[in-house]
């Protein structure tokens, strides 16, 4: 510990002209050992999962870990802590019971999950399976008046491949060496392909929406008992999908599961071999839709300095889950090592110059609702860019969402020039493994809010881990699945980083801003 | 093709010597062809997973598989199709419904499965969960007068590693090499330790035993209503193990499930930190005892040569499975191999100067019980090495019980002369992968029954697959673990040894006969 302070020290003092985002290493230090030596990520992650639940948008489970995260902040110490609305989202939804089992040809248990915002059985059913083959929405036609409280099933699933290859990863050295040598790219406007195979495929798949919507809306006419579709996944590991919709004037939908793909495929062979195949069914679902408004968990340590307290480093990662699990990767992983990092600054004591902001948002899974509400009342529109005056005091928006996995890196989002500053800051803790600076973008989570109103927002490198193998909006994102030294590394590293940022005498450098988005036609 | 018929030709004219041992390319050929190109492996596996379900020993499943054995082995031609009982097995057993979920500290369906041979709950359950944590006999006495009807688990769970090693393997050539190059090992007499860490072990291991005994029958004088038990595996997958017993007049036990590891240690970690978690369950199983007979599936291909017809070529697998699954590994996959070879000589019109039985064995899985009352009854007893005539008139057993995986090779089980013979036979398929021949001995199956009687019983070496991580014993064990290159490959090279076998001047040599086992004191 004490070489690595010297050098830490040396790096400072020869590279003096980087010298206000040389990390102090005396704080960095007291960092580093609450972080590594006291940490509670553990415990923050059991509450979220394992007490909570699932903490699907709006749902009782995602209320619970607010409210227990509303008290977990306050008791450490941190100021302002609320929920705060960010719009109206809809209805809420659990699962109250599901059980489903074939009873011919013989007793087996089926291992599924009701589609998120899809209604129950209203009480026990059995019915024979129905496989439905419909090549165009004509062919839907044959089954009009044989389907009402029926159990169906469409004729299609894929054959399962065997695992040969690890379902937990960390990257490789060559793999971040080529992160790290990325040229900044100019994407153009994307287009849509106009021929060809690429073309094909989307045709197929327009064309596969069309019967689906057919089907769908026939299904509710016919008042199907239950429809079963296939689950993305294997060995007992299933992948939910955007289930039906939560707007509180949402069109009703059939009772749906999604079956893990052995129980599913195993009722598709006997179906397309001519063997009846019965099934028995119990689900129950409820909707909740008395405050159809969303909610984010806000919380702070205040600033002290008098110049820059009203200036605010922001760091998140959203806390709402899909339902078959408890989401503990997808992300009460990243929610909880947000915590954790909040947590060590109190512990250490730190006043910081500017103040420090945690935000867990919600509805992050059906699109960044949370964060983009939050951004939007605070902040600006990204489609006029019309902004406020508190854009400006937002230094830099941390976020983390891509599993358990350990920070190797930061994705820049293109912004060059916040390179050095964060290759530097990297620099205490290169020996775990946090060493690569990429200009890349990542997309698909919460730092995009920022960035969209020319707020520097950032997502941390992550290992894989098991993310897309295993846990990704899966029946097995558990917090078995959570790797404790992981967690601890990444509240670490970021705790710094919030230190870093908002000790720093200027603000995160920011790119050009966005452009307005031009109406859609 | 017609390269390798060459090449065939060529080694049997260089090593004349071993003339009789050099497999005839035509026939090998045809063989082959039926093998490879018109495969029907996929079809019996359907059958006897799918269509058929768990075949537990004595369970319905395992009747309705052992029915439409007799019929099909029947339709392809073969003689002497009958069910043979083998001895008194006891009572079958299967699951008639399986529910249980948790309601607190919230609703969540859990995966598991009865334990084989458990009564179910005498209609729905619920209760909160006590946990059992017992260091000594003395430690349960604390539980008396507590435990009528609740929900009960042990203090014992392991957390889950991240799996960083591919589910499904093959066999490298390294390893393969190493195989080749094993030496004849004589086995000393295995003795027990007298110190140090692994009789540590083995104390701590008889304290448990002792624990769960006294804890098993206490569990039954209080009324338990269900006991819950960790099951190895992760992710969705578990492996059941040994359940009640199956005799008939078993001890009545406890209503008992095993539990996803997920499952558990949610549960299990819930109650550590003192949350009150609640469970609601239903759970049905039936027993069968009209008939205590165990059965194994018999059918021949008469040899029609004068001097040899009542020689005989064995081979078989066992047809019995566990209950969570559809035993599509072990052992449908051996099964299948085994019947599809006989259909190839079938289908190729083979008229074998020995004649070729197959039997499909039955409680294998309860200690190779058919195998062994099969061999008793017709070859003589490994205890007293009293032998019957027919004990000479078997050539050879070949046995197939270890996956999915191809053939690799064969396991000599120390029959060093039968090396030779075999490594000629495998020739024709060394382009297929299965090259290697080892002196080693292999376990744990049906070949042991004729091994211990002193005629000559062989397992063939097969790319492990995904039977250790996945599918041996677990509820993944289903058809979709089938790899259908493997099974043709497989039952391919059988069928060639089979050829073989029948058409060999000599019998296969045989080992020095065992010595009689001393009877324990």
């Amino acid at each position: 510990m004490k070489k690595f302070t010297i050098t830490a020290l040396a790096f400072g003092l020869c590279f003096s002209a980087f010298a206000q985002d040389t990390p102090d290493a005396a704080v960095v230090q007291k960092i580093r050992k609450e972080g590594l030596e006291n940490s509670k990520a553990m415990d923050i992650a059991f509450n979220l999962t394992d007490v909570s639940g699932p903490r699907l948008s709006n749902s009782p489970g995602l209320k619970k870990a607010q409210d227990w995260a509303v008290k977990q902040l306050t008791d450490w110490g941190l100021k302002n802590v609320h929920l705060e609305a960010w719009g109206t989202f809809g209805k809420g939804w659990q699962i109250d019971k599901y059980y489903a089992a074939t009873t011919l040809p013989y007793y087996h248990t089926i291992i599924a999950s009701p589609k998120a915002w899809t209604p129950g059985t209203n009480g026990p059913i059995k019915s024979q399976v129905i496989l439905i083959k419909a090549d165009s929405v004509a062919d839907l036609a044959k089954y009009k008046g044989k389907l009402a409280g029926k159990i169906i099933m469409m004729d299609q699933g894929t054959p399962l491949a065997s695992g040969v290859k690890p379902d937990f990863s960390r990257y490789a050295d060559t793999t971040l060496a080529q992160m790290a040598a990325a040229k900044p790219q100019t994407a153009g406007p994307r287009q849509r392909p106009t021929g060809g195979p690429m073309a094909d495929r989307m045709a197929q798949m327009m064309k596969m929406r069309e019967i689906r919507a057919a089907m769908s809306a026939m299904l509710v006419e016919e008042k199907v008992g239950l429809i079963l579709t296939y689950a993305r996944g294997g060995q007992g590991t299933f992948f939910t999908s955007n289930g039906a919709s939560y707007a509180l004037d949402a069109k009703p939908v059939s009772p749906e599961l999604e079956v893990a793909a052995e129980d599913f495929l195993h009722i598709l062979r006997l179906l397309r071999a001519g063997k009846p195949v019965e099934i028995e069914a119990d689900i129950k679902t409820s909707f909740y839709d008395q405050d159809p408004q969303g909610y984010n968990v806000i919380a702070e340590i205040p600033g002290t300095d008098k110049k820059l307290k009203d200036e605010v480093v922001m760091i998140g990662g959203h806390f709402d889950s899909w339902h078959a699990a408890t989401g503990a990767t997808d992300n009460a992983a990243g929610s909880t090592v947000m915590m954790e990092a909040m947590r060590i600054l109190k512990a250490i004591d730190f006043k910081p110059k500017r103040t420090i902001r945690i935000a867990l948002w919600s509805s992050e899974e059906q699109g960044l609702f949370g964060s983009r509400g939050y951004v939007a009342k605070h902040f600006g529109d990204p489609k006029t860019m019309v902004l406020t005056p508190d854009q400006k005091k937002i230094s830099a928006y941390y976020n983390l969402d891509n599993g358990t996995g350990k920070i190797r890196g930061v994705y820049l989002q293109g912004n060059v020039a916040a390179g050095p500053i964060f290759q530097s800051w990297l620099t205490p803790f290169n020996d775990l493994g946090a060493t690569t600076i990429t200009i890349n973008n990542t997309g698909g989570t919460d730092h995009q809010a920022f960035d969209a109103v020319g707020i520097p927002g950032f997502q941390f490198i992550q290992d894989p881990a098991d993310y897309n193998t295993r846990t990704h909006h899966s029946n097995m994102d558990t917090y078995d699945r959570l790797v404790e030294d992981d967690l601890k590394q990444a509240a670490t590293i970021i705790a710094s980083f919030v230190y870093n940022t908002s000790q720093r005498e200027a603000q995160i450098p920011r790119k050009e801003l966005p452009a307005p988005q031009p109406a859609r036609p």
